[in-house]
């Protein structure tokens, strides 16, 4: 069964197909709040259940997650040949992850850091809120 | 002339080529603070000069626009076949656009709404800083 927000015309995706979309991917954006201004950065990642995992070195976002403050993660696609365009954002706390038998299983999964040589630290986002849509661009401006 | 920080030997994209690039997308992502809390939004858009336009209804990215609010915004891209990604990030200032003249040159501009059917207001991102990096992670994967 599709959910459409009935406003926007918006495609909801459920949150099964939200995660089975996170584990389909392997880069995304992590936008988080320093000095009181948004800071994004692209990174790779895996999923660790309905945890979003990365690799990180010292810096803001490893500052961010040292205080377990707010994050929101997004995935995306665009389809140009069938004119759609998904989302997926996680929304939730950052925290470094202290626990080493974790850390033993994480290292198995071959998550390579988007960039700089050392990152020593493993981060997982505790998600609040998993929320995706889909939207069909073509559908509109065909009716505009 | 490439520049490389030799510390994490990543390459620095420069400037005149952080402005081709964003040309050369349509798709890239908003990060917003609302309440303190990060959020992160995908969003179609169109390069005026050095300003990323965009169109939005009411809404967070509306009252952030509105109100002034610091922005993050976001492209990147990841080529399999070269084992290199690259990102552009421009930090600044939204803005919503009340001069009708430069609105009615947008408006030639072919910028379809991410989603939602009534995006009625123009905003553009006052850019303080335009940054990119690119990485090969092949390279590190090779040497570690």
């Amino acid at each position: 069964m599709k959910l459409v927000d009935s406003h926007s015309g918006v495609e909801v995706i459920e949150r099964s197909e939200c995660l089975a979309l996170l584990q389909s991917r392997f880069v995304g954006r992590l936008a988080v709040v320093e000095g009181g201004q948004p800071q994004i950065y692209p990174v790779n990642y895996a999923m660790d259940g309905d945890h979003v995992i990365f690799r990180t070195g010292e810096g803001t976002k490893f500052a961010v997650s040292s205080r377990g403050g707010a994050v929101s993660f997004e995935i995306d696609d665009v389809d140009l040949h069938t004119r759609t365009a998904w989302s997926v954002v996680v929304s939730g706390w950052a925290r470094v992850i202290d626990d080493l038998i974790r850390i033993e299983r994480l290292v198995a999964v071959e998550l390579e850091p988007w960039s700089a040589p050392s990152h020593d630290h493993w981060v997982a986002i505790n998600p609040e809120r998993i929320t995706g849509r889909r939207v069909a661009p073509g559908t509109r401006r065909a009716a505009s």
